[in-house]
């Protein structure tokens, strides 16, 4: 394995780290906060020691899907343990293993939280939390790839195993234009819904939480009622800037190029806005018959849908509450989750669509068996190894799911708890029901909990195999026996 | 499609059915009970109405996958129809979808039951309600292949639609010797466990029914208990014959040829058997520390675990009162299930063992990204198709139990109740958690749910892809147009 350039992205990531990391001092030197001087700490070690890191370059760029998929899930291994110390050494989160699941949930974009009372946090801890869903969402390789030159071709290696979806395009030719479209794409969006934020009263700070945590699909919020107290105005806002970081973002891309047929004619698109829509309409439908107004029940119904299916978290009302038709539905589309593509988390509407469609051939082949149809998407056949590996995906999402509520049932939780947990963890959603609830949080855990769903945070955001490969025995063979020499050129 | 031969096929199987529905008129002229003139009516009509039907054979006895689908889909349908109607005539269940229910749940082998009251029945009731759980068990159709002589090498494809498990092998080169084979080892087993029940002062009518219900691992019991009142030793004996009765009878045709080697070689048998160790070994745990003494404890969870891995159903307490990691372990052996190749329902071991080594198999092709291993069961390779067709198998199991749960919510039941209600009838167990847990009966929901549930049952026992078949258009298009008109020979 070429283990040298594993260590060269690791380093190159620990200095974007310690850059981003001073963003939160800003907020401190502007709010006056001493738990600033934590936060710039850890940003001065992690940059020392990324530029230690980086200080040799390897000797050979090429790097296949397993060096992809290790440089990935060590990347966002050590963003999380580094991103989580500043909350240890300000003891505003003063154990670790808390720390880290609130670091691990941030840059997952998945927003569970185990604080009891989010208000008490300091602006620049509230900043930082808020931010890790910002850089989660898009992707820390991604931004790598699009700022420092990395020449070799294999490094849509990098991106595969870090970017949501069965298959990743490029967009332009070269992986690093394909990069600065998506941030740029992203950063505009963001921006876009903090000025529609600000036009509503929100203070800036409140907006711009608000935004990372909407852009990333994350889902902290700064208030403990999540957005409850905020205006109508401002849920529709955030319900509609969800409902877009939901949408895969060749969309926008086609956009941009004024191919709007293309971008219209985007299968997952439309099955996407159609799930929310029936959704919405089967929860509206019961708020309604709960007696509540016309426009409140409309406004939480879509905000929730919204909310749930892109992964976000974000909560206006207590849905724990809801009718167990309602509460179906959520759980439904906590598994759904949005587009290939975008922000959010969850099996995506791509997957589940070419699940259906795998059903609907083999089905046509018990009736027609000489029959050789090929799935189609968009009108263009499927590569049989895209169908293969969406098919291999579920079945190892849903063994994982199992085996993840079995470990967290040992501590005796109820089983809504425990499958729910697992399921707003593992599809990086923030809120479950039960103990877990939207008005709860995870700190009720033992550690030994915690540690499993942060495994199913990083799992889930990763889309599993590049997490699991640090698994595989030969992995770690490879690393330490081969450390020295770097693959032939 | 070959629609003569599907006629054909359902008069046999509705004149077997007439002459089985006999049993219970014996059983009813013993205990001196009116109610056994409904069973002789129908068991009367149904023999005529399959007269009918086979008057003219069919020009052909060439089928294909296609006609062995519906044949097999049909004949269930067709059973069920005529199997509830004694209970509807006698007034026992007056409700027709109540009996619909009832008889389904006992041909599919759930077990699960609308009757508050079992022990009201008339004994000619209780013993066609356990009879269907014992027809059920084997399959209907391969008693057909094993007494009718039927031409044409291609009536593996009625065997493969009905029985359960990834592959069907013959264990002898003729279909009609196979079939015969497992129903002597059926029959032999069936009786042995009789025996073992008289030796516990069991009265001959209740071993009877007890051992029709762990032979078909079906689970009505005749009591309002289930096998909660029965002896420690009744209840091991149950608990052992269960276990029996979920192995792949593939290795007691090896034995009984004494190929011991081969049967001990048997990769499923020995997951399964470590699987319930396991099991029996957590839920142990869990009963002493609730202050159960060891014996009681080792004697519950054994029968539990038994009961619901095999996808029986019977209970001895009520589990929901268990610990939540214990009812946890419960809810995953709903879904694994027993072994391919015996009575039982669920996903079974061997497939859930081929998922895991498919998962391993991807995983791997991330770090030898050209390796060609193939996945292997028994030491030798598994045909790609096999491989495929259970990951298909997967997805729309998973698929159709999401939108099951989905239908079942509407009424606005909780959630476990919902999620366990689905699991326990797709996967043809019986009871499930809360509402249906073991000491609860199906009676609580609506007519629509009631349809869901046996669509669920039907679909779970007959493994997806036979039924589906009944709901692609070309099928009914096929049996209309071409109803005159036999497949050329």
């Amino acid at each position: 394995m070429n283990s040298s350039i594993i260590r060269y992205i690791l380093g190159q990531v620990l200095k974007i780290e310690g850059i981003l990391l001073l963003l939160p001092c800003l907020v401190a030197v502007w709010y006056r906060e001493i738990t600033g001087l934590s936060y710039f700490a850890v940003a001065v070690f992690c940059f020392l020691l990324g530029l230690l890191m980086t200080r040799r370059k390897p000797a050979n760029h090429v790097f296949y899907m397993k060096e992809g998929c290790v440089a990935t899930a060590l990347s966002w291994i050590a963003l999380s343990f580094f991103g989580c110390l500043p909350f240890v050494f300000s003891r505003e989160i003063p154990s670790f293993t808390d720390a880290l699941f609130e670091t691990v949930s941030g840059f997952t974009t998945t927003g569970a939280s185990i604080l009891n009372d989010v208000e008490a946090l300091s602006h620049c801890a509230l900043f930082w939390r808020s931010f890790t869903h910002w850089i989660g969402g898009m992707g820390v390789l991604v931004f790598l790839l699009a700022i420092i030159p990395m020449s070799g071709g294999s490094n849509i290696n990098l991106m595969r195993a870090e970017s949501p979806g069965p298959s990743v395009g490029k967009l332009v030719p070269k992986m690093k234009s394909t990069a600065r479209i998506l941030y740029a794409i992203y950063f505009g969006m963001t921006i876009t819904e903090t000025v529609f934020l600000l036009a509503g009263k929100m203070p800036l700070f409140d907006a711009l939480c608000t935004s990372f945590g909407t852009a990333g699909t994350g889902g902290f919020g700064i208030l403990n009622d999540s957005m409850g107290s905020y205006s109508p105005y401002l849920q529709w806002v955030v319900t509609i800037f969800m409902i877009l970081f939901g949408i895969n973002f060749n969309a926008y891309y086609y956009m941009l190029y004024r191919n709007f047929k293309k971008a219209l004619h985007m299968e997952e698109v439309r099955h996407y806005l159609l799930i929310i829509l029936i959704s919405t309409g089967i929860i509206f439908i019961g708020l309604v018959q709960q007696t509540m107004n016309i426009a409140d029940a409309l406004r939480h119904a879509a905000f929730q849908v919204a909310s749930i299916i892109t992964t976000t978290g974000f909560s206006t009302a207590d849905f724990d509450l809801w009718s167990e038709a309602g509460k179906t539905v959520l759980v439904l589309l906590m598994f759904i989750g949005a587009c290939a593509g975008s922000t959010g988390g969850g099996i995506k509407v791509s997957r589940i669509t070419l699940l259906f469609k795998t059903i609907g051939k083999e089905l046509n082949s018990y009736i027609h068996p000489k029959s050789i149809r090929k799935i189609k998407m968009e009108g263009k056949p499927v590569e049989h190894e895209v169908v293969r590996s969406i098919n291999v995906y579920f079945i190892t999402f849903m063994l994982l799911f199992c085996g993840s509520v079995f470990l967290v049932s040992l501590e005796g939780k109820d089983l809504i708890t425990n499958f729910t947990a697992v399921a707003a963890t593992i599809n990086n959603i923030g809120p479950g029901l039960a103990l877990v609830g939207p008005t709860q949080n995870f700190s009720i855990f033992h550690s030994f909990t915690k540690y499993v769903l942060i495994f199913d945070m990083l799992a889930g955001r990763l889309e599993l195999f590049p997490l699991l490969t640090l698994f595989h025995p030969t992995i770690w063979k490879d690393f330490f026996t081969k450390r020295t020499k770097d693959l032939p050129k």
